[in-house]
Parts: C-alpha cells; structure tokens; sequence
C-alpha cells in the first residue's frame, strides 16, 4: 500500500458520524480535479471505544486509552504518515498516545490554538462540553502559547451544554437564540474569537448561520491533516476564522 | 481488534465523497442508541485506484483490480467480517474480488435487484453512467433473477450523463426537469421502480424531492451491510423504494 503518497491515519469512531464529517471536510478541503489526486485515508471508525467525558470526569471508568493505542498501532503497521484523531474530547489523551505511537500526530488542539495565534487573536473563548471545559484542554493550550482563554459564565454552558445533548445530538434544530446568546456571553467579556470545541458545534456551523468570529476546531484539524499529508489546500481554507 | 462484534471492510475512494456519503448513510441506518453500539467499520478510502470507467471502455488502461485486491486482503488481515465496496462501476470487478478475497463481499447490485423482487417489482429502469450501462452490471443480474431491464432511450442517457457530470461532479445544483425528463422516457417504457445506479445520482436523491419510484442502489449496499454485521435497521429502511 506504501508508496509516495501520504496516509492520512484517522482513530475515528468518537462518535461515527464526526468521523464520516471530518472525511468530508478534509476532502471538500483538498484543491485537486480529478478523485486519483485525493489524500488516501486509512479509517478505523471504531464506536466501541470506551465514552472519553465519562472517564475523564470519572477515572474508575472503563480507560478508552488501551484501545485508542490498539488502532494507533495498526493504523502505524498498515502504513499511515500521521494520524488524525476527529475528537477534541480525545485530546485528553494525545500526550500519551503521542508517546507510544511512532507516527506523527496531528494535534487539533494545539493547530487550533497556533491557526489563532498565527491571525493575531489574544483573546479566545471556548464553547465545548462540561467535560472538555473541565478537563481544560484548550484552556492550558491558549496559555501555553500565550493567549488568554475565556470560558462561558455557569448559565451560558449551562446553553451550550442544551445546545449539544438536547438538541444535535437528540437530532433536533439547534436552538440558535441560545447559541447566540451564549456567544454574547463570551463576547462581553472580551473574547475576539469563539473556538467551537465539539462536533455537535461544527455540526450547528455546517447548518445554520452563526456570524464572525468562530473558528471549528474540526476543520483546523482537517485543514492541518491535509497540510501535513503535502496536498494543496483550497484558497478559501487559508484563514479558518469565519468573516 | 477482534472480539465478537462483526467489523465491516470498506474497499474506499471510489470516489471519496461517496466513501463518506456511505458510511453516513450506515450510522444513520442502523436502529441504536450511543456510539458505543454502532457498526465498526475499517475503511481504506484509497482514491488513487485507477478509474474503473476508463478501464471497462478500454482495456489497455491501467487495470484497477490489483490494488482493489490488495486492500481487500489488508482488510481480511485486519479482521474485516465482510467487505462493502460504495461504487457501482467497481462491481464490475466483483466476481474477480469474491475469487480471490476470503471474507464476503457485500454486492451492491445483486442485492439492489433482490430487493426489488422482494417487493414484487418486475420491470426496472435503470439510471447511471454510459459505463455502467454499456458494462451491462444491471442488466445483466436482473435478468438472472428474472426481472425486466429498461434503458433509456439515447437522448434520456444523455440527460442523465448531464446530470452526473455537468451538475453533481461540477458542484452545480442538478436541473432537474432533465432528471424528470429522463425518469419519464423510462416511466413510458413500462419501468415500475427506477434503479439510480451511481453515488451523483444518489446525492440528487439526498437534495431533491424526486417522487416515488425510485431505488438507490448504494443506501441497498449501506442497508445490506446494516444487516450483514447484525445491527438493527430503522424501520423506516425496511423498504428502499421510494413512495
């Protein structure tokens, strides 16, 4: 299967709808003519993994992490040149993957952070679940390369959170007087750019039409994957920010 | 990897989009409830594998079933339990693939024909490429299992030619009294239910409101694969034929 090419490996499945998503963002991405010049994936779209929030929020949970490993592993004998994880909550356990599987991970958390940094944001709110707030994956990002994050107040998450479970992923309309309200919280209190953290959230950016300032943490993570698999991205994918 | 659940084999790429569109069409099929329950699937979206049209209307193109083969037995490797391929045009290598690949394939075609008989269809249009039907893959099944084939006439091929070129693969919205038209030459040639026998033709289907009587042959495959792997469909895709 090796050859020149890049492959793009995907640990997916968390859940499988964000992995098909995450295929298609990385395609439409892609600035080729003809399907030959795609990026060749290789995608283990594995639901089964073990729920990420319920074991960050609660260690004596059943570990995703061992079977998290298990695919990096087999995606790394079957030939992939880095590995995409479509999860943000999964980015909990990068560090550890990254130390025990020898390909080159790409980091949705960090790209996203950098892509924020690289446009001269300072200032950068967060809209993601309880558990990615609480685990603070973005939060020690944004200060680790000098940004200053901004969460929700306790009633703005308290939206979100309604925004995510009672709405996407119960397969209803987003609940956009929420969304915008919850946003405004952020907003006030300085945040230039929003990050939308998770899937349910890029999933309510696909749909509807929710203004400047956001940036999906799941197209950095498509739009680095073809960057880091040498293919040429579409010129409208530069700056990742919407306008 | 394996443990008593099944693992659907995706034979990707052809082209990628598709790739996705079937895995989507799969997880929103199949009847649960968390993530952990969906179907696991390894999907190898390798779009480089030459173009099948091209081979099937010539023969001294670059033959596409060596690397198809070879991903067909990197996923038997990987513990696949049965094989699913989401492209019609690639059918026509599916006998050479059962030959020489030790798990089951999943065959799109003949199960789109045995779920018309299922349902008492007898005379059956047929709508995809000039490839498709000049490779007689429709025809030539439906007869074996003792129904009718209706072609367009040749100005009808030439609508759906447009469509699935000039529109759907040019990013352009379908014109659909094209789709109306070509629908209603086979419609007077006798056909109950019409087969759309290639993914642009399906994406008409997800956008447009195409009335009754149709059958996409890649939700048959996505439904079939559903079932192969023992997972509960949604009612409401028991029955394929549109009404």
């Amino acid at each position: 299967m090796v050859d020149n090419r890049k492959i793009l490996g995907v640990i997916g499945g968390l859940g499988p709808i964000a992995t098909a998503h995450f295929m298609e963002l990385v395609i439409n991405m892609t600035d080729v003519q003809t399907d030959q010049q795609h990026l060749p994936m290789i995608v283990y779209n594995m639901p089964f993994i073990p729920d990420r929030t319920a074991y960050i929020l609660d260690n004596t949970k059943e570990d995703p992490l061992p079977k998290m490993l298990e695919i990096g592993h087999a995606l790394q004998e079957q030939g992939a040149d880095c590995i995409a994880v479509p999860c943000v909550t999964a980015h909990y356990f990068m560090d550890a993957l990254e130390k025990r599987i020898h390909v080159p991970l790409i980091n949705g958390v960090r790209e996203t952070v950098a892509h924020l940094k690289e446009n001269g944001i300072r200032k950068v709110g967060i809209m993601a679940t309880d558990g990615t707030v609480r685990s603070g994956i973005f939060h020690k990002e944004l200060e680790k390369q000098g940004l200053l994050p901004i969460a929700p107040s306790a009633n703005a998450q308290k939206d979100v959170m309604h925004l995510i479970f009672n709405n996407v992923k119960a397969g209803k309309p987003a609940e956009m007087d929420r969304f915008l309200s919850a946003a405004g919280d952020l907003r006030r209190q300085g945040a230039e750019v929003i990050i939308l953290g998770c899937t349910e959230l890029s999933l309510i950016k696909r749909d509807e039409k929710i203004g400047a300032g956001f940036v999906d943490a799941m197209e950095v993570l498509a739009r680095q994957s073809v960057l880091a698999c040498h293919k040429p991205l579409k010129k409208e994918y530069e700056c990742l920010i919407t306008k």
